[in-house]
């Protein structure tokens, strides 16, 4: 039977086959999973499926699967509901589970405390390995992972870490103090996600400890949470640096009055720190009315700088992403940065001046175009290298220090350098 | 002793030390690690340092060094290096592991091939669990992964995977065939990274199988690997966004002229493509001559438009990355973008008319302004959205399709609607 069938997939399996479902027919197929995998299928969805399954299904379907859940999938649900299902929800959990639940979203967002699962296998120092392997035995069939085993004190201090295979290559009355790896890798339960992912990337890490502020050991996060956190802090760099704030839910599954929430703010800002540049031209206008053919150089000037300092804002930003380029290294990065600019301004400046007679005969007017072109682009990759770094310094992410940004504040900066080098050499005014 | 200190050690931690160093000082650290750890160590270096590496040790050390590599690492490290520190370094090897190695430098670049790891444990069906275990234990030191174990017909024909713990949980003379599960998800030798990241992101793999054209199972790769694959891949897109060709390597670790590079192409071949602006408004000579303050908008609308298309665009490209969003989707896309793009542009038309008025008290002129700007937010916005689909539907990375390109597209279309709106509505010419 289809029942028959379901029970032996894996959650991703099933979630692959019921994602383009309607809500009503994904509610058949949930009805039909045991309660575990209810559950875990249930954690794969979308928010917005989420809750529309959650007022499709029974009180008491929906009790099931809640009550299944991983604590941190079941806070990542809370916090998506409105507070009536909310409460709804709590209620059916038993005292404990209820509290446990309300203690995870209690952490940060983004925190180590939201991601880890208390589903894991301690022991101690003194146990043998024969012991330690019966513990997985007997618990392993719910531990998030059995590859990675913890070694706490009686008090649950997390003192180290031994991995299964060293479990399975040594003798069995070996003691766990004899093999296990002391001082290992944690994280606080309010560490970010970030630090979390970038810590199991250098160590190549399976699994990594979670402890509370006593050193004691509360959860753990396994590397498949990760790769998705990974991802995620991707789109959020990605968002910022075309100027949105971040979408975390997928575009089908986010109204588009979200996404207009999301880049409305940033767009109405950069068209008011734009103003600027319009009171630069107004300011020059007796200029273009005396050499009109000055306006068609003007949208390649602040185009070209928008482009320079978008590339190398970019290139410092995602630098800075993966740890090659720290806050001490601004002057390293200034250095080079004049002197890719130098050459960048050199070589367009030249194309600009052929390109040019194209457009105008008048070799002082391409002149000065060619001269303000290799200004503004040394300038605007100059800028667009260090905008990340006094971000980093004000301790704003560095990533909103990209594209939009740059391109106005080259705009501004181009507009300026372009009107001031075309008076003086064309001897306007 | 530091050589005693040293061996105790994980690779990782091991290069965490001597990453900051000196070429010198590193060879001195190398010369105090055990073959096997030196190899690992050497692994993780940036290729620049490898090779100031290669030129520093002598003969005896590198060759210590490069026979225990990985055949992955290998290959890694010899694409780096001039075609004659490649033959010498070939020929340290013996002639199975030389034909090996060149096998893997055959596969395309960012293959499974190159990424795959020969050492991998593999059971039949008819083993039992026992004689399995004891495979583990026996192999498992050298074993990339002992976490899943491969199942094979006798010819090597992959058929199905188990994992450890289904071995601990079973009894030991259960026959592999009773408990291993079929139809493994797998990848071939030429199969993208990419690719192999979203099956293991999609099914929460630890490591993945990868098949050569007869199914059979030639190597594995783990998770550890592709999470360094999914840095590299977002990186990749980002750069790509920022018009830029991708540089694989570390900012410090890559020379300027790299970067000039891979920067200079895309910003002539938009410069030329700007051009055409230069034409338009040329074109308009005798509309800025007539009403110069028309030029003090011509920046704002340019970048307007460019910032709210790369927000659409860096959007649409993000989702198809992450496997939102794909070409069936267009149309949807395009509707909830034109939309979007109505209600972006009518507040911010609104707003750029009011801010006018601090440049132009001609309500006429404002007026032009601010309807020109309301429809090159929408066809930004189209544009922005439809241009990665048209890149999937040529086969182009959607990734080149944002930022700069967008920019200079709403750069074109932004000054022609613009003139025309305004030479309409003001009845200038
Ligand atoms: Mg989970
Ligand atoms: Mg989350
Ligand atoms: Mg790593
Ligand atoms: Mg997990
Ligand atoms: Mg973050
Ligand atoms: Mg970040
Ligand atoms: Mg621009
Ligand atoms: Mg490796
Ligand atoms: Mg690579
Ligand atoms: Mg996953
Ligand atoms: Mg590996
Ligand atoms: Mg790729
Ligand atoms: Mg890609």
């Amino acid at each position: 039977t289809l029942k028959m069938l379901l029970e032996d997939q894996d959650p991703n399996v099933i979630y692959e086959m019921i994602e383009e479902l309607e809500t009503s027919e994904k509610a058949v197929v949930f009805r039909l999973l045991n309660k575990d995998l209810a559950a875990e299928v249930f954690s794969k969805l979308e928010p917005d499926e989420q809750y529309e399954l959650v007022k499709m299904l029974t009180d008491d379907e929906i009790k099931s699967i809640f009550k299944n859940m991983d604590p941190s999938d079941r806070a990542e649900l809370l916090d998506e509901l409105p507070a009536d299902v909310v409460t709804k929800l709590l209620s059916f959990l038993p005292k404990s589970e209820r509290e446990q639940t309300l203690e995870v979203l209690n952490y940060p967002e983004n925190s180590a405390g939201r991601l880890m699962s208390p589903y894991f296998i301690y022991v101690t120092k003194s146990m043998t390995v024969q012991k330690a392997l019966d513990k997985v035995r007997k618990f392993g069939k719910d531990a998030e992972t059995i590859y990675t085993i913890f070694v706490v004190e009686e008090d649950r201090t997390l003192i180290g870490t031994v991995k299964l295979e060293d479990l399975l290559f040594a003798e069995p009355d070996t003691l766990i103090e004899e093999i296990y790896t002391p001082d290992p890798i944690y994280v606080k339960t309010n560490t970010d996600q970030e630090e979390v992912a970038e810590l199991m990337k250098k160590y190549d890490l399976n699994a990594i400890p979670v402890v509370d502020n006593d050193m004691r050991l509360v959860g753990i996060i396994t590397i498949d949470d990760i790769v998705d956190v990974i991802d995620e802090e991707a789109t959020e760099d990605i968002h910022k640096m075309a100027g949105m704030s971040v979408t975390t839910t997928s575009y089908f599954h986010t109204s588009p009055l979200i996404f207009i929430k999301n880049r409305l703010p940033w767009l109405l800002g950069l068209l008011l720190l734009q103003s600027i540049s319009a009171y630069i031209i107004s300011s020059f206008e007796s200029v273009i009315a005396a050499v009109p053919i000055l306006a068609a150089f003007m949208a390649t000037m602040v185009d070209a700088g928008g482009n320079v300092g978008g590339q190398s804002s970019t290139l410092i930003i995602r630098s800075m992403a993966l740890g090659d380029v720290e806050l001490k290294d601004w002057w390293k990065v200034l250095l080079r940065e004049i002197y890719v600019g130098l050459i960048l301004g050199s070589i367009l400046s030249a194309v600009l001046f052929v390109r040019g007679f194209m457009i105008s005969h008048d070799v002082m007017v391409n002149v000065s175009a060619a001269i303000s072109l290799l200004i503004i682009i040394i300038f605007a990759n100059v800028v667009g290298a260090m905008l990340p770094f006094l971000g980093k310094l004000m301790r704003i992410d560095p990533a909103v220090m990209a594209g939009p940004l740059i391109t106005t504040v080259a705009d501004l900066g181009g507009m300026w350098i372009y009107f001031t080098v075309v008076t003086h050499i064309l001897g306007i005014k």
